[in-house]
């Protein structure tokens, strides 16, 4: 996600609050009742981490998920990159292959082969990893970044010099799929409303689960389902996390938080002064990843709360972020 | 690869070879014995599939592979993309920040946000996975793929309309890594080094592993080495497979074979009037795909040869190919 | 522009022609009576030439021009390139800025430098020339272009090998505009209005002037006023050229035609069974290069209908085109 | 021209100079005796003027750069942008054509059609017109561009709100060729020679010119001549103006200023502790503007002195430079 990613209207109602606040002289500190609150670091995994809660990922959790493999069935959660897919604010997709074919008939064999030529924002298009160079805060002039990383340190036009993607390492864990569409009994949950922090526990209640540190959570808002149906409406806000519900996952120690929606948040937010304070939460504060733009759908008409989560974010030394197909196994 | 990767003294001799090949006639149809053989299709997973080899991923490979997890320790044998790595041809790579931050502070919490600028040759550059549609053969003045597909009908400037890279689905089953370094006692193999069937079978037999159907296959050559260190030197030729160490490998009905090069074949060939017939033979008449530019060195240094090999390629619609950092899990 | 611009609607009846037509077995040989004709080469400048009618442009006709400089006014023709300008079909327009600054500071002088990255069908967004290489005709199994070229030889994946815009040249010469919403005393043509011969005949001696051979003509249809206000309408259909006007055009030999359209000839075409044959008919057949999205406002505001004209392409090296912001001086 | 693309000897050495103010305090605010000098703003154009030294291109001066055109002979002064030209630090250069043909045949008459795609620093490979948004002076931490405009305020990823290339305007003024090489009796001047003030004198002197307010000035230094023939000696240094020669020029009230390299100044500079100081000098507080890469070649080996010259920067909103292909007409 990012600011511009909010729906006009919207943007214009948080563009008016931050008007207000900074008139009240309020916008250049961040007071310690503001969601990311005051210093963040450094970090419970030392001042020179990288990795975030990405350090939850143990060779245990690895032999959790493991055990959780029983029929060997795999669920794609990546949804496919394509053209006309939802795309915020000025950001593009280009995918095209010189030629056809890119390569001419060569040799007694003739082989002749394609390429593909990729142009655009490879980590904030459809199905996305925020990586902790992604979102931080601007505080007394600076901005800062998990574990204290000041952009103006780190920050280099040709990638990140500190928290890039490639330094995450591989999701392999235990998954937890929360579905408050099943649990609610509703087709999907209306854009801006605030998940609160008792209906992902009565949902994992009625899922009899419990999630564990070090898992993968993913919310089923059923707002996915606009996806390439109703693009304008996906994109124009979403139902996600309050503050209330960021901080009960984060409280119990998750590696990283996954939904199908392109913000994981509600937007408008709950506080419409506020621009996607879980971000800064989750990210900044905690270190906790996210994943955007997932296809939950197979895994949720099938009941599968459950599972051995696989992502492999790509190597992109200094990105802000990774495509993928991360998948759930049971 | 592609077949301009050549190094271009390897290239002028390819080409010599073409030409006089042309001047006898022989250019346009592809003989019996040549690399890639008559009529290779229907495939045997029906004259529909798009798939290929990737049809022997089973539930069952996925349990073997499980059972394969026992510490819970994981590889990434993805490289880091970076600006000056080994690029062939007139393929490029650029990731930019644009602002730093590219999002500016809003919001009373004054979120900031990046975004990364990805250009180039996605599923062509760096580690990489060769899809169904990144190689074919010219026969009687058309450009045939797997199973028959011929370009000049699925072809399509911003995508290809088969073959493309979302039809594979996921890689998760038992991996093997071959490694020809160990089992030689080298540092590495020579460029143009093509691997004899009898060298797998023995350094398998050393391994006391076998190749069962449906499995990955990692090669380890030492040319990996280079990577980054020799860039010319790496990309100017390499040892790899040749026709009948790739025959062998197909026989064993794999589903991917991967290697510390960026062809898996040995370049130049055997025979140097063919291009690139090893991507033929695998690729297009045996549905075979390839993982290049693998980085195998940490596998092979704790002797990790039997593993549960994990990736999930990026759902680029109509790509030929597919970036990644797939892994080894034991 | 390209067939893909078209409106759906207008493609779908473009379309439906094209099947009847193919139905009828009509479709891969081109009739006499067909707009481009029957065999359009060797050109009237050669069997080797690749500038089609800007051999036209001579020193004389550079002196020519110079004549027409009376006060020294400028008028910019090139529309801005920006976001959110009108683009077809599945093009895009990316421009950023990597870092602000790309350059950190540097020496004792502490220098910064801005960058920009751009990626985009850079010869076909926003202010166009459509070069030679740009459209052709199939026919008989080849795509042939201006001059008999065929784009089975001299296409190449990383840039034309023949009818680059690079061999054009430049255009300084005696510009013309007509000025039909002048003329015709109406706020712009409707959309899908071919313009009659005799109504350019009318308006010139309505604006008492003649075409001369090596001329530029621009022609103002008024369309241009959409452009950024209505975006849609702008690129759903569009007056413009008729084969007849176009013929009488090619018929006064000059060296380019613009237009405050996309296209210059009219969208749909007077057959709906073609499909953007004026630019076979201009370009192809004749050699006439075209100049898209022109903005004509302000010299029709002070009735400029005649001036010198200067567009100096961009020499890249086998593109189809070339963005620009051509000048019109008085 | 940026920071980057010195060689990195060069880039070392002014490393190292850069370093040792840093210790000694003196990096941060700019002494009144370094090249940029101390504040620069408001301009002679006011306040708000954001087309610099481009303000003296007056009606006056196209009409007296039209009388110089008398035989109508038109001499390309843009360099072919190509794959494997010269280009510094991380920049690129992708142009692929996608499908061959982009557009399948339609309609008919069958049209086929190309498109290219552009990747790339548009504004800053090959030849190439800096903007007054390229570079800027880091003061007290603020970078601080022509006009005393502060890139923290007018910068913006998707294209700077000021100072952005579509400002400028047309270039249609009298052009002044200084060929040093022809003056000098020598093939080329070497890298890092600093042209005197004196020479230009004298030359120009010897080709009974004078310089003019409004004019453009072309250098030629013969480095042009490495142009593709031996890119790593192009790019490692080239010869240029020093303070005292730019001080000269600007003293003249030129309007651009161009040149046979692509930095226009000699790199290393006199002062090793200065990195491109001649470019803050002309652009960032003289407004003038660059043209770099500029193929000279022509012009002199006819003895072209002086000649209207014409160059239409694109329109590229918010971009910092623009590429080219300027003339000269006589």
């Amino acid at each position: 996600m990012k600011p511009t990613t909010l729906h006009p209207a919207a943007y214009v109602s948080v563009l008016a609050g931050a008007i207000v606040l900074a008139l009240l002289g309020l916008g250049a500190v961040l007071a310690d009742d503001t969601p990311i609150g005051s210093k963040w670091w450094p970090s419970e995994w030392g001042a020179d981490d990288q990795r975030g809660a990405a350090n939850r990922l143990t060779p245990d959790k690895v032999l959790e998920a493991r055990d959780l493999i029983q029929q060997g069935r795999i669920y794609q959660l990546g949804r496919i990159y394509e053209h006309g897919m939802p795309l915020p604010g000025k950001r593009h997709f280009s995918l095209t292959i010189p030629g056809l074919p890119t390569g001419a008939p060569t040799g007694a064999n003739q082989i002749v082969s394609n390429d593909e030529l990729f142009s655009g924002e490879i980590g904030q298009v459809g199905t996305q990893f925020d990586g902790l160079g992604h979102v931080g805060a601007h505080v007394d002039g600076e901005d800062i970044f998990y574990n204290g990383f000041k952009l103006g340190e780190f920050g280099d036009p040709y990638g990140l010099q500190k928290l890039g993607v490639e330094n995450v390492g591989v999701f392999f864990t235990r998954g937890i799929l929360i579905d408050l569409v099943e649990f609610k009994g509703v087709d999907r949950l209306p854009a801006g409303y605030a998940i609160p922090a008792s209906e992902l526990r009565e949902t994992l209640d009625a899922q009899s689960l419990e999630i564990r540190p070090g898992d993968i959570v993913l919310i089923r808002t059923g707002h996915g389902q606009l996806w390439m149906r109703d693009n304008e409406a996906y994109g124009a806000g979403e139902p996600g996390l309050g503050m209330e519900s960021a901080k009960f996952l984060t409280d119990h120690k998750v590696a990283l938080i996954g939904a199908d929606t392109w913000a994981i948040e509600a937007v408008p937010h709950e506080d419409p002064d506020q621009a996607f304070p879980v971000h800064q939460w989750n990210i900044t504060r905690n270190g906790v990843h996210h994943l955007e733009n997932l296809d939950l759908e197979e895994l949720a008409a099938d009941k599968v709360y459950e599972f051995a989560f696989v992502f492999s974010p790509l190597r992109l030394k200094g990105a802000t972020g990774s495509p993928g197909n991360p998948i759930a196994v049971r």
